[in-house]
């Protein structure tokens, strides 16, 4: 028996106010669609569909895989309307996972855990549900349940009385149901009720009028289940995720300064003992090795980072892969094709860009190391920039080992400084430079005595 | 019937530990005085009565308003004591409502709340209290009420009995009431208890005696109505105000990473679909267009972004402009007078000032450009400096469109670059260059042969 | 009687998944034993024993303290087994103090509080035990009083009855107990349990079975006694010790932006009205004078600030001395060896080391000025650098008085610059410069017309 998924997806979500369809709103950088479509890959081999409706191109669009079943509903008629769109392409034998495109914090081992509910009472047909304990449950359905605690019915809250108002266990409208079941159950829901919709929740009534066992599986915590509706709603998701997160690089070892105070947008791999100070974001898929310590207020995106290496306060990096030990900062922007080997030091208000740097090479202060082949032991100067660019093309500046390049120096690209040359300080370098040479390209100094310091002019 | 509002600012509040007044720590940027000044102007269009004493001149020269009515209470015996100073400026037939000056929460909502039911109510005479509910009122003076739900007396902590003590509405100290009865009942007070203040409460039960009927409003969030004794509740109340802020941004349509790291002392504007990442500040005005993304820890004061602008992180903006389209740091700083049309690009350790950069231009790396007029599409170099001051005058750079700067150049100002001109990475400008013209201003580079590298001096 | 203490720090920490002996990892920049060696002699003045095991020579090596006993536990065979490697060490008639290396924050206050209880009620033998009241008891072992409120037992959560399960005084393992008895009870011990341990907590029985009074003291807060098994509770405690501290600087007179947003990793001592934004790290010893403001962002360590200095946004202090009425920042690096006087303003993108700067002076944008001797109301220009280091050796720069450096100058040290002298923008200086005296060293400028512009070169 297949299991496919169905995931609605349709919705405008006018209290986002937003141009961008709600499931399209992001959560850890990524579509909240595409966290309930991962989901869905993670519990479920065969078939996901998915219902759109509002901005279905955008939402269509925003999504690469192509295996994904798309059906379109053309009017918001409710949830049971939205499954009905999808159902005919769902074969007639299958179990149907019924997922929501803005609820996308639920766990995959949750969802199994539902999935095995209903496989583990396996009949003709059956009906799992997802349900969830609140604290304050005022608003949602009711599981009410008899003496042997089996569900007899979900209860809204308008028509509850004052014993069932009680209930803390409420429907998140999560469910695994036979396909052939939905299928006879579906074209019997009634729109006649306040919204006029198609209410998919009324199946449960059905379900308990066929005699079609019911059953129960909870999610461990609210947050696991909740939607947005609205940016706070987004931003709760978006800090429990967070949180959640956090908590797992803690359990694997890493320290973080404070766990409030980090924010993985991707993946975050960690080795052992890494230290992540306050307020870091990391951006996809970033590999922080063993003993790596991370400063405060870094931005880091798409980087591997080898063991022991030291990235110092408020640096930014982004495409860049960095060698064992390391020391890369304060204020340092590594941009992508930067790639350090062991050891090197990148230090404050440095920026690279393409630039392979050699073992023991430091680029220590206020440079600018663009399109640049760097060799070791390579020691660059304050103030140095690599004039890569003449208005349409880049090109490369190649420093050999043990090259030193005094401060403030220009070298203007296509340049190759040979092994163990010199560049005095201030020079502005247009020509190759020869092993061992020592270049000087500035002007000669001339001190001018009796010099009168301007004076401040008169302004109207 | 007149509404006048007495502010009662005279303390010292010693526990704030301070050399400024209690009422002049700021929450979000504005001292607390002018939160309630501001919250007296949008709930009554007369006058405003402010109470002042412990630094009183200090009080008077922060507030601007030159509609304030000042009243010197020398002497700290009590709120009572304090009202009976402004009293005598009141007109006999106004209402007065009653605020504190260490109390700067308080919605404009709530208080019309307060208005409205002494004025629904309307009497020759009438004590209108504001109220509110508290899990713990441990230590506040307690609302009781009669079966008919009638206010019928505020009983203190050391009063109360043990069915007094249940109750969890208690009294803020915030009333509207008439001003006859006010100077009626303030020259009965007593200080006859342990602190020998006369305290403002104890007309409560005048107003029961004489018969004058209490009505009661509840503030809707204890915090609104929570004063400031120390620099822990002075911080809970900043915490609280950026919250609430937080919240209104994002029901407007702003995303936030995360609504506890978000700081705005003053007015934010957002337009649609706006972004704001982790740990941001605004100050003074800001306004944000459509689409604007910021990046995290970005400071932005006084600063208008049009739409689509990305500033990236750890950015400065101050009293700039933004245009549409425009990529901003990360690491840049915008000092006040840059204007940037659509489309420029200001890149890392970037600093502006005074400066109007045309469309598509791009200033990327490392630079200083201070007094410029740069036209568009327009690259300067990396360290590229505008040398605009020359120890007491500051003069200007003009850079004509197309102008390609190259790196590491200085710009002596005041100097003309005539449209499409280049300048040779590594030049000093002292003249000015015509259109399409080259300029180099640098040394010619000298290679070396045989250089001797320096050896490790003996140091004692 | 002296008292003397026992640290059990022989635990591995297994479940922080580290290379690092648990007693190792720190809070608040300082490892938890080192925590409880403060604690220790912040309350006793005698001996010190610590007792280790796993990483023993690591964790000895972490302490400097001579007077610290080392105890070796080879085999960790529970609390009772742990404290007997240490006894022998003890005095016979001392009271001994048990602390655990992994419970960092409790306060001298309280174990004052646990030792006076043992103290006032002074008998031959006896028992004090630090209790803590926990809205959560599962898990503890309960204290079991009768009707005089005496302790009459320790009951584990598996052997305790309904009644005993909803106590919610719990022990928390720390006591102070009379030598003597200690050293007749630890040789009962019975390893007979699940775990095969021997645990310290059952010399309660047999203090009640001897008729040894038992002293109780409560903890005024979970978190003082809580321990870190795990990096999440290590985090815990990160935030509640950063929390206490920002609640301690707010009291004596410090305005926090957000308290949850601070870290202190030593000491931070704040003058009058000092004011702290969002987000700043502190390490070491740093002292803030009165009026001091910080921007948000900083990090500062083992750093001097006098009164009325400001630090702007993301700016970095390392080693640093400031004087009054300085401006810092935004985006400045201040490293070691940095010595500001009065009056002094670092700005934008400057990092300075080893430099004392005069009275006045300013270096305002994209500079480096390291192992520099700078006068009063000097001038230092945007792009400034100290050519210090000539790939060996480092060289001093000096700078008189009211010396005026433009733009983009490169000082090659060892040079020293005159009062009132002049250096052009862009030059490179090598020679020393007199009184007075302009010095001018930068190529000619040559205006080439009729430049055709680089084309976009063919790339395969």
């Amino acid at each position: 028996m297949t299991l496919e998924v169905i995931i609605l997806a349709a919705g405008q979500g006018s209290r986002m106010r937003s141009t961008l369809p709600k499931v399209l709103h992001p959560v850890a950088g990524k579509s909240m669609l595409s966290h309930v479509i991962d989901l869905a890959s993670a519990v479920a081999s065969s078939t996901t569909h998915v219902v759109i409706g509002h901005g279905a191109d955008q939402v269509k669009q925003s999504i690469t895989d192509p295996a994904i079943q798309w059906a379109l509903q053309s009017e918001q008629n409710g949830t049971g309307h939205a499954v009905a769109q999808a159902l005919p392409a769902v074969s007639d034998d299958a179990r149907v996972l019924i997922l929501y495109g803005d609820v996308p914090l639920t766990t995959p081992e949750t969802i199994e855990k539902l999935i095995a509910t209903s496989v583990s009472k396996a009949s003709a047909e059956q009906l799992s549900l997802l349900t969830v304990e609140l604290a304050d449950p005022n608003g949602y359905g009711r599981i009410v349940r008899n003496s042997a605690a089996e569900v007899t019915a979900i209860v809204e809250q308008k028509d509850a009385n004052a014993e069932q108002l009680k209930i803390g266990e409420v429907n998140t409208g999560i469910m695994c149901v036979s396909a052939s079941a939905l299928k006879r159950w579906l074209p019997k829901l009634s729109a006649d009720n306040a919204q006029g919709e198609y209410y998919l929740t009324d199946i449960i009534a059905m379900a308990v009028s066929d005699g079609v066992p019911i059953n129960v599986c909870q999610a461990t915590e609210p947050m696991e289940v909740q939607g947005a509706n609205n940016r706070i709603q987004l931003e709760e998701l978006e800090r429990f995720y967070q949180r959640r997160y956090a908590d797992k690089l803690m359990l694997a070892g890493a320290s973080l300064a404070d766990a409030s105070r980090i924010d993985v947008r991707g993946t975050l791999t960690t080795g052992n003992d890494v230290y992540i100070d306050i307020n870091c974001v990391f951006e996809g898929d970033v590999i922080l090795g063993d003993g790596v310590r991370i400063g405060p207020n870094c931005h880091i995106s798409d980087t591997k980072i080898a063991s022991d290496v030291e990235i110092k306060a408020n640096s930014v990096l982004e495409g860049a892969v960095v060698g064992t030990d390391c020391s890369v900062g304060p204020f340092a922007r590594l941009r992508p094709g930067t790639v350090l080997a062991a050891e090197v030091k990148i230090g404050n208000f440095v920026e690279t860009k393409k630039a392979n740097i050699g073992i023991g090479s430091k680029v220590s202060h206020l440079s600018y190391i663009g399109d640049a082949e760097i060799g070791s032991n390579v020691n660059v100067g304050a103030g140095t920039i690599t004039c890569n660019y003449d208005g349409v093309n880049k090109f490369k500046t190649t420093l050999a080992d043990e090259v030193f390049v005094g401060s403030n120096t220009a070298l203007v690209a296509p340049v190759t400084v040979g092994k163990a040359a010199t560049i005095g300080a201030g020079s502005v370098i247009t020509g190759n430079i020869a092993e061992g040479e020592l270049a000087v390209a500035r002007g000669k100094q001339r001190n001018i005595s009796g010099w009168q310091r301007p004076e401040k002019l008169a302004r109207d």
